[in-house]
């Protein structure tokens, strides 16, 4: 086992330094490289395969709710990007700009695309004529630059992978119903898919997004009791349709504006895998999301007939994703990367459990062991596999709740906001005033008004005027 | 039938005017828009699911030849571009060049990327050290930008959709291996999943990729007569690993360069499809890539049980890429959108046919009907889109091989290429004076030297001298 020690002490404890720690598992599970873009990453077969996964779980929820894929270019000229004020006030200071196609200068410079509400208006401004044009429910999946000061693997980068869904609708309620229908689409699969609980509510106006009428949003808590905004949904109203002129003619025959939404989710989300899951032996990958649910791994493979039946039993486990590690290292050493990597289980088999007709299956979470008989392998591993999903979201969850508090006055809210990461529950008037007083005296945020709301008080941590709605509040990556 | 016509009205037809056919069926058929960045396009939802279906096929033949899919930055600072020498003249004159981000100019510009092997190499030049390190087989999914011209939607645009391969081998003769087992890949699936036959050879030297030692590649040919690359593999040899210095120790512990192989397949491939299938009412869709394979038009879906009927042979066929069209709009007009499409077949169902207990089922290409009973209508649709599928190819290969010519003098060969479109088989010696006269009389270039050879004479068809290889010729996209 000395060489399952070098592996894992190759990364720094959590609770010594979260931070570290979490660049530490990023690279040893082999899920990014830094490359000579400063700002931006290299996404590795292990962090891709995970985004692959995430595509195609959250590509099929879309498809059932109607939407369809288009691909829209990735450049915005300049004149496009300005066409709504919010929006380019808030897109403008942080986009890479093209200046030059080929030898010759442009006429007018393009930015890379930071979002695409600008290109699919103006594609709607041509697209839709009449109410049977409605609505339209587009989604893409690309990736998007914006020119960040500070960045993070997976967190915040330079350049990220994303999907942008923009939908059209006839009327202000069709689309309120829509943003809040993606909202929770999210929030299902990252309870169900990612086992990560989050907390569904709307921001606030300092908080909501670029151009938007109303941004809802999922936040979730990562193991060091900071909040990541998992993912968001926008309700334009028509802001930009009067911003970019995409009117219909309704069945009365008279012009009207549509009503727009967008929302998104990236590859962020492998971030919050990482930190609400992830321990000191590296990554733990729920299994619905694994690229690889279980690693087979010989022991004495050389052994007569030892490898035959390791393949043999990867054969039988077809149902799953399955590989085997025949390579040549020592077991101990497959057991440290099967773990840093966060494969949810392994199974071991060696000479005295062929003997024995059995196989051990290891859980990545809890390392429980279970022997099960080989012809019962998938029964078995199934289960495992199951229960292993379902407890990390009750883990994460009792987790999330053990660092959830709440603050009945400023003092107290002060105190814990300095001395207990996590969320903080706490009452508003709704002034920006003390929103951003609170930000200056803690760095905490309004992470959001939660739609379930429960009473903590009567007036406002802050200002003590009468309160208007609970907020999570937290600091934040 | 008068909204028929109407439709069918709007597309040019072929024989008339080929180029206007093919940018109607484009627009038509609803797979792409113009946008407001010049020679960019807006790939629609019809025109997108091509593409994906597209990816799933390529991408599982990838993996099941130990691909894996990663994603490299967007952007390549110039002086990386600049490593390799050949490569950079290839690509510095037609790249999009990022000056400033945010509100910064940058130290040094980055372009977008026309393709990655740069990135790919700094990338491998860290990451490989050892022979156990290799092969390294990995793939991307992503956009490039070439700055063009002159452009058309899905042939020639500055952006457009694709895959990299990139992989780094121990030897020479891994690295030809993969090359020829990539381009065989692409010729297979053109031929069982598009129903395009096309040629598999290798470039001259005159048109082999930018900093490749070999191009081989897969050449099809258009309705027009004209060819069209539709997938290239490169062998770079060693001649990028000594620009980027990526090396390993060999199991003698000695320090040896890698060999390296790329090679890709872009949404070109979606012209192909149109310029190869394609017909005077628009689109006709190979079965196994076709979004949906089935459009069920119910008739007078207004008398009672018809659309009920309809939805219960959707569910039926449920096996199939299927939909109903239930739309208020008559029946021709129905027929002429499922056609216009290339929806590979369409389900007439009205009263008579549901009092006779069958529905009818038309094909795309052949318009043939067959009258199917309903209980059996999954096995009848089945076996109709199957011989649809072979047929498809069969006519395609009909087709070329009718426009396939060959030269035994120049005199011929200039009368064939300026009077029957097609290719031109001919003998060269192999110099690049006789391949360029060829061009400047002809506007003819060297698609490939085929694997498979024949000799159709024993001098060059250009100068009389000794001929080393026989050629096919041809006006290309």
């Amino acid at each position: 086992m000395a060489d399952n020690k070098k592996l894992v002490e190759a990364i720094t404890s959590m609770e010594e330094d979260f931070a570290q720690w979490y660049t530490d598992v990023v690279k040893k599970a082999e899920l990014i490289e830094y490359s000579s873009v400063k700002g931006c990453m290299i996404i590795k077969p292990a962090g891709y395969a995970i985004w692959e996964n995430i595509q195609k779980e959250l590509d099929r929820r879309f498809k059932e709710t109607g939407v369809e894929n288009v691909y829209m270019p990735m450049f915005i000229p300049e004149s496009l990007l300005q066409k709504e004020k919010d929006h380019v006030e808030g897109f403008a200071p942080e986009v890479a700009w093209v200046t030059h196609g080929g030898l010759e200068p442009l006429q007018e410079r393009m930015c890379v695309r930071p979002t695409s509400e600008t290109l699919f208006c103006d594609f709607y401004a041509n697209e839709i004529q009449s109410h049977r044009d409605l609505p339209k429910l587009y989604n893409q999946w690309c990736s998007v630059v914006r020119w960040e000061k500070t960045t993070r693997p997976f967190l915040r980068s330079r350049e990220f992978l994303w999907q942008e869904g923009h939908t059209a609708h006839a009327t202000a309620e069709e689309a309120e119903e829509r943003t809040k229908q993606m909202l929770n689409l999210y929030a299902d699969f990252c309870e169900e898919v990612l086992a990560m609980p989050v907390i569904r509510g709307k921001k606030t106006e300092k908080e909501k997004f670029a151009g938007a009428e109303a941004t809802y949003t999922i936040e979730a808590l990562m193991h060091d009791g900071k909040a990541l905004q998992s993912g968001t949904s926008h309700n334009f109203g028509d802001g930009f349709a009067r911003a970019f002129g995409i009117q219909y003619t309704n069945k009365e025959n008279k012009l009207e504006y549509v009503h727009q939404t967008s929302w998104g989710m990236t590859t962020r989300l492998i971030g919050a895998i990482i930190m609400v899951h992830g321990d000191d032996s590296g990554l733990v990958l729920p299994p619905r999301i694994a690229p690889v649910q279980t690693m087979i791994v010989p022991i004495q493979q050389t052994k007569e007939g030892v490898l035959e039946k390791a393949f043999a039993l990867k054969e039988q486990l077809s149902d799953f994703r399955v590989k085997v590690d025949d390579s040549e290292k020592s077991p101990g050493w497959k057991f440290s990367e099967q773990e840093m990597r966060g494969i949810p289980t392994r199974i071991e088999i060696g000479p005295k459990d062929i003997e024995k007709g059995q196989c051990i299956i290891v859980r990545r979470d809890t390392r429980e062991k279970t022997a099960a008989p080989l012809e019962k392998a998938g029964t078995v591993l199934a289960g495992i596999l199951e229960q292993m999903q379902k407890e990390m979201l009750e883990r994460a969850r009792e987790h999330r709740d053990a660092h959830t508090y709440t603050a009945e006055n400023y003092e107290q809210f002060q105190q814990i906001v300095n001395e207990k990461p996590g969320f903080v529950k706490a009452m508003w008037c709704g002034d920006a005033a003390c929103e951003n007083q609170i930000k200056e005296d803690t760095t905490a945020t309004a992470r959001c008004m939660p739609f379930v709301q429960e009473k903590t008080g009567d007036v406002c941590v802050c200002c003590g005027k009468p309160a208007k709605t609970m907020v999570y509040w937290g600091k934040a990556y």
